[in-house]
């Protein structure tokens, strides 16, 4: 069996922590514990990760440094987190496959991910990225370089970019090279480097792709029978939050459909989880499921978390 | 025929250069010609880079910003700059191969390399990082850190690490099977990063492993018919800025030994150039190149360059 995990922000780091690399070292230590159970238990894994603190972070260091150290584009400093985070996990990963003994390692490709210049996320910055300001200091950053900033629910604000759709990796060939040769592959960290296609050549964009729905891209590309979100909650809720909130065991393609255009995910959070996994149902007919990294093991062997589509789903 | 290259900083930003991406950008477009020809020519290659510079720069933004972010240590920032060097080296490769039509395309392993932890190099520190300060700033950080510092021949202080010798790659599995693959592959840049075994996982260690040692290792590994070590100058020199100065065009193994251990090459520029040619010259048998980037193609199908080892070697 195949699995494509996305990895979510607190399996890299716990939510609050100051960032520093006891903090990575810790939460990736137990991360890569039922990760490296799954490979024990036969699964060829391939891991993909956010880099949402992680890359806010390079920017503030960019910020603070600025007047010395020219800053770098977006672009560059997700391929500066990619090494960090990829190095971190590669290295947590083979620690958990040694202990058990396992042979597999894991390894970390530098991952660009095309998107089309022409996606409409380009006319519509979405994604908050880095840190947050108070009005006046946003404004000024935003007069100095073009950024385009908007108002968080904390009255803060905070630089947005685009976020376009994930077309095709740049790495293709050789990531499914490694796969198919049996390594623990972490690949198109922090959705990837985004770089678009212009007169034959590629060049890094100010964007950022959503991991989940370049995990599904990558899902669909090394033919995964599985695709693993991993989040913070064991199940997807419908009506989360309110006096109807129902935990979702499975749901089948089209009800997944339904729900989401009904607007039960919330946007920025599980909406774009439950969209991924979607595009990952529609393209390949296996099955997504979302859940947490405890229940991880369970939800590939047992029926842990909230299945989408798959053919239990078809047919229930 | 099969390549390992060595790139030195120039190839990737000029000398003097601020720093910015542009200039990155240029310099790389500049140093993707003559390795994309190459490829044309139907060489493998294999490409290693240094990562002063640029690994100098994300310390200095780690330190302005050092009190909102957690500085990360030597190991991560190193997996940084392969991150950020392996990304615009690779889009500069893609491009260069695009625009001669053809379908080789490059990608970046993140790369560790393994050293061993009883290195000699550990108990005496020898290898400047980051930036230079004046003596009582560079006093106050060594007592808040513990770092160890030496004086530079201009007058100010650096951080001195160990620089010890590369052992093997952790991912010399795969390394190899995507070069088999027929891939352009960009690797263990800035000399890998540097981890030790200890009760049988890795750890990463603040040290610097020499670039060109560990392309000599890369190049023993993937079995090269050559190694190419580039920097500023199109020959090495014997006497260099004596009145005796003169260019050498080939140096048999023991030629090269006796002239090392002569000390004809400085210690950390040409000396330990050298000391990888002898490396694997004599693990292989096969024949290293010292040159400029603008003599390599000749330098592999002429005689531009200076040739150490190898069969022509021996026996001239």
């Amino acid at each position: 069996m195949r699995a494509v995990v996305a990895l979510g922000g607190n399996a890299l780091s716990p939510p609050g922590a100051a960032g520093t690399v006891a903090e990575m070292r810790a939460a990736l230590r137990k991360t890569a514990e039922p990760l490296a159970d799954l490979v024990g238990r036969g699964v060829e894994l391939v891991i993909s990760h956010g880099n949402g603190p992680q890359v806010g972070r390079i920017l503030l260091q960019q910020e603070y440094a600025a007047d010395h150290v020219p800053p770098m584009p977006m672009d560059v400093c997700g391929a500066e987190s990619q090494g960090q985070i990829g190095y971190l996990l590669v290295q947590a990963l083979d620690s958990a496959l040694r202990r058990r003994g396992l042979d597999t390692r894991a390894l970390c490709l530098v991952t660009q991910v095309v998107v089309d210049g022409r996606d409409p996320a380009f006319r519509r910055p979405t994604k908050p990225v880095g840190p947050s300001y108070p009005r006046p200091e946003a404004q000024r950053i935003a007069h100095e370089t073009g950024y385009v900033f908007t108002i968080q629910p904390d009255k803060l604000w905070r630089r947005v970019v685009p976020s376009p759709k994930p077309v095709r990796f740049v790495e293709e060939v050789p990531l499914l090279q490694v796969i198919e040769a049996g390594h623990v592959v972490v690949a198109a960290g922090g959705g990837g480097v985004p770089v678009v296609e212009h007169r034959r050549e590629l060049r890094g964009v100010e964007a950022v792709v959503d991991k989940d729905l370049t995990a599904a891209r990558l899902a669909t590309l090394v033919r995964a029978d599985l695709l693993l979100i991993l989040t913070t909650v064991d199940k997807v809720y419908a009506g989360f939050g309110t006096s109807q909130q129902r935990a979702l065991d499975r749901l089948t393609e089209a009800e997944a459909t339904e729900l989401l255009a009904a607007g039960e995910f919330p946007e920025g959070s599980m909406g774009p989880k439950i969209e991924a996994c979607l595009d990952f149902v529609r393209a390949s007919g296996a099955r997504a499921v979302v859940t947490s990294l405890g229940r991880v093991v369970d939800a590939v062997f047992a029926d842990a978390g909230t299945t989408i589509g798959g053919d239990g789903a078809v047919d229930g």
